[in-house]
């Protein structure tokens, strides 16, 4: 079995090595003043099979997003499997070709790779581990201590619909139409926002947690106020009738194929228009807030204000309690 | 639960990068006309902790040197743990100093990682992934594809310790002394091969299937003839006795601290001197065969021939049937 795998896996990546499994992958090193980004992720989302993806387009996605959100061209990749005894090899099959799909569409080597299998009842079908490794180009520095008073913070999309399409498969709920996940690589609205000259401070995507938990990390690490509108946040219709039906906030609900820029005042309107022509038609990118300047009132700092649709205004607050389990 | 392993992780493992989790590590490129090398493994290994080591050592240890077979530097590490619900702090705990031990042992960074964590008997306890960044001299080139008729096989030491730790653990049984494992990390004896001048033309640690596999791989990749002798393949006594009592056949038996080297004829003493002296001294470098000259008689090409105590010879065959599980 294991050596039927392991040439489902070569036959499937085509790795560019052709030496026996277990070897490193010998790679050039990336020229001209580049630095390396490198990244690593453990997907052991339930069900393994959604609308709009599955473990294996998440793995690949996931890795590839967060090299994304530090300004990097993602390069290569490694695969870690393991797979529980008696998993069905057509499952493990379209898994797999999801995968190779999903990375030929960014342009991304799966390089190395490992597979374990453990036995019944100590795994739950599929676990995949992706590593990855990207190029970030000279003087790009996307990070939270980069974030500056007055900064626009761009949203990519409406949020909410990759967990709540997981959740909905999980609790067996119907709607009109099915809700399907976000799931998607997000290189290339940020490449493009960056070759346009766009002045990009932060960026995140919005997955374990959602935009609430993205925007506290950001305004605490860089110990300034955030402020947003809610009225400028779009959610799908659908997506906020289960979120009001399973009890979700959909500004905590994790995506996968969304996320926030922090660019300057000036600059918003030829992001957007960047964002718009890299992105589906249907998700929306849009200005949700802005980062205020350093604060001298009560309100203390490294807080995310959220102003209601009727005008008020409250902290949106870290999620205390337990998130959604087994979400990617 | 999550950021208590988080703030547990972060603190260990002494990440050089201050950002928020879920972020890429930004690193410096290797410089000089070095090439990356890139790998990944998971460690499903039961039980946690062995005589000898745990599976944070073993994670530590099995990328670095996968690294290290391929003639490489390790530079940098990342780490993704699959952690069971229940799972006790403790052991964590244990885990996780055992990883940072050995990680500053070799010289390595661990600059970024991921938790996940998932119900009770969906997991067991801890399973890890690591993928690995090394840095590859200008000129060296290690592979199955440079190993040249007339090369001589080191072996770095004693075979079976790895694998018969474990299965004494499993199995209950007692010895005399314990059985320890091998498990080490092997960059130092490489390095210090390749900084002599010795010409390396092949590395393969002996995991999963251990000397008998490494062997076999190399032989059909290469499609040349290996000849070792058992009578100078080292077995430690009790190891030998547990494979007797079990049934293995040391030579298919996992290793975590061993390798196999092939070098010209004409360095082979140079060589066994500099393993000795970066090795642990009760391991005992030694030649154990060499690769024959393009076969053209009746054997064919792409084996491993053995010759044993009483002067026959036979093919050593790859493992048919189960490897032994969970063993790495």
């Amino acid at each position: 079995m294991h050596q039927l795998i392991e040439q489902i896996f070569r036959g499937t990546f085509q790795t560019q090595d052709a030496s026996p499994p277990h070897d490193a992958a010998i790679l050039p090193v990336p020229q001209g003043g580049e630095s390396l980004a490198f990244t690593t992720d453990s997907y052991v989302i339930h069900p393994l099979i959604f609308p709009g993806g599955d473990i294996g387009k998440l793995a690949i996605c996931g890795t590839v997003n967060d090299l994304a959100m530090a300004g990097a061209r993602p390069l290569y990749l490694s695969v870690g499997f393991i797979l529980e005894e008696g998993l069905s090899m057509e499952t493990l099959w379209t898994v797999v070709q999801s995968m190779q799909r999903t990375a030929a569409e960014v342009g991304v080597s799966i390089v190395t790779g490992d597979t374990k299998v453990v036995n019944r009842g100590k795994g739950d079908g599929i676990f995949i581990n992706t590593a990855g490794i990207g190029a970030v180009a000279p003087g790009v520095c996307i990070a939270p201590q980069y974030v500056q008073p007055g900064d626009a913070i761009l949203l990519s999309g409406d949020l909410g619909r990759h967990g709540i399409a997981i959740m909905a498969m999980r609790e067996g709920l119907e709607f009109e139409t099915t809700i399907v996940s976000d799931c998607a690589p997000l290189h290339q609205p940020v490449q493009a926002l960056l070759e346009a000259g766009i002045e990009v401070h932060c960026l995140r995507d919005l997955t374990r947690g959602g935009l609430a938990s993205a925007l506290n990390e950001i305004a605490e690490a860089r110990q300034l106020n955030l402020t947003i509108a809610e009225n400028l946040i779009p959610v799908e219709g659908q997506v906020q009738g289960a979120c009001e039906i399973l009890g979700f906030d959909p500004l905590y609900v994790a995506n996968e194929g969304r996320f926030i820029a922090f660019v300057p005042a000036t600059q918003v309107d030829p992001a957007l228009a960047i964002l718009r022509s890299h992105l589906p038609p249907d998700s929306q990118p849009c200005c949700i807030g802005h980062v205020e300047e350093a604060d001298r009132s009560s309100l203390g700092t490294g807080r995310v204000i959220l102003k209601s649709r009727v005008g008020s205004r409250r902290f949106l607050e870290l999620l205390s309690g337990e998130q959604l389990p087994r979400i990617c």
